[in-house]
């Protein structure tokens, strides 16, 4: 799959949902479920990822801050900086509920990651 | 569906795919289809519509500004100020098709919708 269309400065949502993530030593962490969305802004906040069979992580997904993730065009997919430690105790959720992406929940996420809360 | 979480700031793009469109009449022009994201800023930039079934459109899909969606919590959907006429007229390609979205294209689609290209 063209994941991304170079000639072109936008890019679908269809095309970055599937994407695969991996770390920085190129090992594959799982890939984005879904985008969230500010709905005042319109800009993408959060990436869902799915980290599928990594550490026997089950149906949990995990909200990335969007600033995390870089495009890597020779791996083809997203790179985030993030250990396995890290990954252990970052907040999730079971795919299956509906998370509540109020403020506080928000500022959580961001901190975890050490992006700034604005 | 639910299709919007009132309590979260945030909505999943899996959320706003699928979603039905309408005019200020209320009549169902169709849904949309999938978003276009601004490489560098992350923003949504287009919400690509497919109108099915309206007009006898076939399969070509419509790339409107994002900024000319409005949220109607009362009909469940989006709300853009369009006639049919405009419509007609409006950039369109088919569904089947990869548009290249460069700059020319992208003032063309802003100027068709009166929204300033930034």
């Amino acid at each position: 799959m063209n994941t991304i269309n170079t000639a072109s400065s936008v890019i679908s949502s269809d095309k970055v949902q599937g994407t695969k993530v991996y770390n920085p030593n190129g090992d594959k962490l799982g890939s984005v479920e879904s985008l969230l969305l500010d709905k005042l802004s319109g800009k993408v906040r959060y990436a869902v990822m799915e980290f599928g069979g990594f550490l026997g992580m089950g149906t949990d997904v995990y909200p990335l801050p969007w600033e995390t993730l870089k495009y890597d065009t020779g791996l083809g997919g997203y790179v985030v900086s993030l250990t396995k430690e890290q990954l252990e105790g970052a907040p999730r959720y079971a795919r299956e509920t509906t998370q509540d992406y109020n403020d506080e929940y928000g500022r959580k996420v961001n901190e975890y990651y050490g992006v700034p809360w604005i």
